[in-house]
């Protein structure tokens, strides 16, 4: 196998949210046991746009984006300048921290076009990278990708319910080996755990003692339930070009069609970043960038409202979970993941999801995709409708049942 | 200098097209001459969507896409399958072979997004690539980037008129040399010309014998002025594993603020694109997708009148440039750019494009962004408002003049 072939086998993508659809069923026939579990099918892949529709005025906003012309599909690589000038306000004002919209943001093709921009931008071939596990899932091929080392760094996130959880020691070692970079989600895809304000504060001074660089994904950040509070780590003490915070539109607002992300902080790290994007993409999408208007300026209440109906989702999910003897889950504080632990099955996890779709119509994501210690969990996104998706955590219910060992 | 500041170092992007607005002017008056000539701004670093509009329906396409909601928001990394198989058979009427929609063909955010993942999929450290001398200025970049190595191929297009004047001879000592990679553009960006029937042949026959992969940029196929004819590659005795075609709807169609592109061929090359897609950006824009249904559906003599006016721009600016003493320029053949190369001047090109930005307010890509052959030269990409470009052109063929050595 030459380099390039065993490059891309590690990206393999057969498991990825949403890509479900090019499985073979080969194989599969002779695992089966009794019947089908007649139901609406749910995709838990990725969150349903048809349940929780795009915030208000989306469209509206990328129509008068299309009505300039020019201005609006060629905009600086880094995104429109009028743009970022609103952004670089109001993220300044969520995160508690000040940003440069000259100089300190960029406007990408979703978050993942941040992530991949981010890690080119500070990882090279053999440099050591921090990463959670478990966490989102193209983290690992990200720092792959770029012929990077990968130093893994726990969340004991089933031990502890004040915090997310971080193995802050490992992380020290991870540091004190070399890593130069520490990259994670807060809230964590896919345990939907919140880090505590003492374990940002820990992070931060670690990575200020080793002059590490920070790269946190904060995607969920906005979506937190009743009673939980949420510590921004570039409102810390840290050397802001250490820091880059990304965020987007995807996931809580439900623009995820519109390709929207920004990443800001690091002025140094930013510039790299727009080199790459120039001939990654050139820019994120320009009419769709004008989206970005409604971002942070919703109707009143609306966010409130999200939360609240997301919320009461994932309490009827838990109650259904909750009893399923020896399945392990923790509450999710923030976010629309829930990433249950199932008890020992007949099938390895990988079987029981293909066995999921096919007999219950129920997709989820097998919990290998998020890191070698998950390979018994399966993670669900429950931004869905509220009756069916109950009802497909039901029929999950009923074939752990029917495959426990 | 660490590695990864010199790998950004040579991704600077200070004259790049349209990132203009980001130079700085110092040191600029000590060079100016004279007053600064009046006239509308015309900016021929790209095309002016607002003088060629986007393609009746896009923007209707568009919004019939938003309404699917869910479906079209999260296709497949490859992008939708019912838009692929719409596109599959389009494309392979276009380019005279078959194309498998579900195996050897992508959609991407612009081609810019295809060639980008492309060459990740072609080229690794050390590996050897071989790019024409000019072309597409990205494409030294992206080769370098992945660590690989370029090897140059001289396009002698001012010798020429009935071919584009690819050093055949070079192309295979490049193969014999161990490139396993051609990238090329035809239509050729910057020149505008056209690669022959024999030179096509000449290529195929070359790759087949040294089993070299050939990616070839399409992008502006359609486009062809009167009387020419054009030789698609993976229409001929190929191996059609070892071509893969880019083509885009964001310059004949005026379509760039969707941002999206195809790449087609290769099953092998296609099936590592997705993979690689999938961390870079997910997916080309889920709602900007639907906008493909447009493509190669045209009402009946848009294209033709598109390019009808392109070629009267065309003309016009060739009789403004054609009496320019020692300028010399060759006649578009496709496309909407030409390529001049300048008479010697008392000020390097790079001061000269500066210059004809703050005195004649006339926007063009510098000659250096092509290739090392190309010092004295100028890009521009004429799909602009008739009228401006010809005073535009007016007034940089005064500041010639005044600049002359």
């Amino acid at each position: 196998m030459d380099t390039l072939e065993a490059k891309y086998a590690k990206l393999a993508t057969d498991n990825a949210p949403g890509q479900e659809v090019r499985q073979s069923a080969s194989g599969l026939s002779d695992l089966l046991r009794g019947e089908t579990l007649l139901g609406t099918p749910v995709d838990f892949s990725h969150g349903d746009v048809d349940a929780f529709l795009p915030t208000p005025g989306a469209f509206e906003a990328f129509s008068a984006g299309v009505a300039p012309g020019s201005g609006q599909a060629y905009t600086e690589y880094r995104g429109s300048g009028a743009i970022r000038e609103m952004l670089a306000e109001r993220l300044a004002a969520f995160t508690g921290a000040p940003i440069s919209a000259d100089q300190g943001l960029i406007i990408t093709p979703g978050t993942q076009g941040a992530l991949f921009l981010a890690v080119a931008a500070t990882a090279g071939a053999g440099d050591k990278v921090a990463i959670v596990q478990p966490d989102y899932f193209a983290n690992r091929k990200l720092v792959e990708f770029f012929g990077a080392i990968l130093v893994p760094v726990t969340l004991n996130y089933h031990q502890t319910s004040d915090q997310a959880g971080l193995d802050l020691s490992q992380l020290e070692d991870a540091f004190r080996s070399g890593a130069k970079v520490f990259l994670f989600s807060n809230p964590n895809n896919p345990v939907g755990v919140i880090y505590s304000e003492a374990e940002i504060a820990e992070i931060a001074g670690l990575a200020g003692r080793y002059g590490a660089t920070v790269i946190v994904d904060q995607l969920y950040s906005r979506l937190l339930y009743e009673g939980r509070s949420y510590a921004h780590l570039r409102a810390g003490r840290v050397d802001p070009e250490n820091v880059l915070t990304i965020m987007g539109p995807s996931k809580t607002e439900s623009l995820s069609g519109y390709r929207l992300g920004v990443a800001f902080g690091s002025t140094r790290l930013i510039d790299r970043m727009e080199k790459l994007q120039a001939i990654v993409s050139l820019r994120a999408p320009g009419y769709s960038q004008a989206v970005l208007k409604t971002w942070f300026a919703e109707p009143e209440g609306w966010l409130a409202e999200r939360i609240r109906l997301h919320q009461a989702i994932r309490d009827d999910l838990l109650a259904v979970l909750g009893p399923v003897p020896r399945l392990e889950v923790r509450s999710p504080e923030a976010g629309s993941y829930i990433f249950p632990k199932l008890p020992e099955l007949a099938v390895p996890t990988q079987d029981f999801v293909r066995i999921l779709r096919r007999q219950a119509g129920v997709t989820v994501t097998p919990g290998a995709e998020f890191g070698p210690h998950s390979l018994g969990s399966i993670r669900l996104n429950f931004s869905q409708d509220h009756r069916a998706a109950v009802a497909a955590i039901g029929r999950a219910a009923d074939l752990i049942e029917r495959y426990r060992r």
